[in-house]
């Protein structure tokens, strides 16, 4: 089969390996019909996840349709119509049994980074049974395949860890991917303002069709302050991973209020609890549960979230080196998510 | 009357001072009769809290007497033997409507800050329907006293904010009186183990006395990988302010755990959000809202907690200076809460 494979940091092709088999009773093998690339996997070929091995087939999120099921499963068939979840979760560990998937002891964030990924013509899944969801056949594919990371990312780090609530006045600090899944998913808890901080105007825009009520390019501390009449936000959302969007989020929170932190950092922050002691907030960090798929695939079903917006860039599967390089300047390509679709 | 006056850093006297009155009809003009020294009054001494001015009377803790009522009180009479809230709080702003006393739009901690305190022969206390608490005529004024500040912000920034839950391991980094009160509150929702560090070996004798299952007085860090098998702890509670100690709670808390920060930071800390943005942690700070006291003090009927073994000094409220004195060498003189008792 073909994979996109990561040889080292900056190197990666499109290139012939073996097809995937069962290799535990709760595996099965998943035909891929659309996969996407995330901006964790720019973060692999820079080299910043020394975890990942060069060989390693990337990619965490996709769909497919079920080849073969190891004798373990019962929830999943062969042929079933699947969203794969990008954290793979054994369902039975003390983790899991407290819904932290993220950490599962037997999964977690696996998928394209200590095991093989979704950008394949064909990927192992392990235990299944709880890491596949089967798709409505009426459900646009394009929404679908946002439902493996980044919508249920920005709606349990973003919205639910900043506890959004009725009437709220949130601040989202990059409009990239995730920061634009946090505004959609922030929107279920009607929030009266949402604005959305990013130096980049296309985002901004984008961020502005997706539904903030306010959007900023520069200043952000000094803009925030007059938007809310020196009050500050109730919550603040981090989605970038760089010390200076930190630092916004915990200049603009409010006494009482939440701080998101969504983005992935390689570097620490200075934390200024000189003043934030007496503040009375609350800071959540995460990766995602993903526990969150079932519902939001009910809501994308009922029309209550249109995923598929973020879809800017459309590819065939064998396309994907194309579509890396477009990804990789996407501020400049006006590139949001790239939809990859098996021919 | 006498009081306890600040002059400016490293200066106090307990001095003549006018007898305070009625400001607002919502005031009340208490006597008191027993009172405390806060480790916050000795940073203010040091001229770490630069919004008290020189003359401010000290002091934010005590019971008392009710001795004159403003024309606006309906829980208060004459007469009323009273605990006072170390958060003063008008109960009608949209912070007190949050339940966030403790940011009340005119009050939070006010009383020997802002305003005189209660380290003095009378206080005017504001906002007395909502910031007094009748107390039964047979609970010990020494518990009672406890209740003002140290064992509520135990309760509400520690075991609270952390989400203290039956089973869980516990960490407090620092056994001064208020990781003393954070491990007596935590024990209500039944911990597994509460593991207390500090390196003074009498502290963590007293800290065994109240119910600390394990204590560490050096290398915190790989003494907690040993005991909890590299697992490190579900809640981890900063209880000193200083970044040592915070760095201590971000090494040892576990994937999905909790940390409270109770300590009053001077200084920014480094945060390490590489390690921690994948770790799904909550991590809180706060001044205590003192919206438990009700709970607390039934808690305290019941014997269900013995705040009075928090004191291990009593002297005449004319004998503050020496108490002071005392306190500052807490560690050496053994010293956890002083009571101050009118003659």
């Amino acid at each position: 089969m073909k994979a996109l494979v990561f040889h080292g940091p900056g190197k990666r092709s499109w290139e012939d390996k073996p097809k995937p088999i069962l290799e535990n009773p709760t595996d099965a093998v998943v035909r891929i019909t659309h996969t996407t690339i995330c901006g964790t996997d720019l973060h692999i070929l820079k080299g910043d996840v020394p975890a990942v091995e060069a060989g390693r087939i990337l990619g965490h999120e996709g769909l497919g349709v079920v080849e073969q099921v190891g004798s373990g499963l019962s929830n999943i068939k062969v042929g079933d119509k699947v969203l794969i979840s990008c954290v793979t979760s054994c369902g039975r560990c003390d983790y899991c049994k407290r819904g932290v998937y993220a950490h599962c002891r037997d999964g977690g964030w696996i998928l394209g980074h200590l095991i093989d990924g979704t950008q394949a013509e064909y990927v192992r899944i392990p235990h299944a049974d709880n890491s596949l969801y089967v798709l409505p056949d009426d459900m646009d594919r394009a929404a679908a395949v946002m439902l493996s990371d980044i919508l249920p990312t920005g709606h349990e780090i973003g919205a639910l860890n900043g506890e959004v609530k009725l009437g709220d006045t949130v601040a989202i600090v990059g409009a990239g991917p995730i920061g634009l899944a946090a505004l959609m998913t922030s929107r279920f808890y009607s929030p009266a303002r949402i604005i959305m901080i990013d130096p980049d105007e296309n985002r901004l825009a984008m961020a502005k069709m997706l539904g903030a009520t306010d959007t900023i390019a520069r200043d952000p501390i000094e803009a925030i302050k007059k938007l809310t009449n020196d009050e500050g936000v109730d919550v603040a959302m981090e989605a970038v991973g760089i010390p200076e969007t930190f630092d916004i989020c915990q200049s603009i929170v409010r006494a009482g209020g939440h701080i998101a932190n969504i983005g992935v950092h390689g570097k620490s922050v200075e934390f200024k609890l000189q003043d934030l002691w007496i503040k009375n907030i609350t800071l959540r960090t995460g990766l995602v549960n993903t526990d969150t798929i079932p519902v939001l695939m009910k809501v994308v079903e009922s029309g209550g979230v249109k995923p598929e917006d973020l879809v800017t860039h459309r590819f065939k599967l064998g396309e994907i080196e194309k579509a890396y390089d477009i990804f990789s300047e996407a501020a400049k390509e006006k590139a949001i998510k790239m939809l990859l679709t098996a021919e």
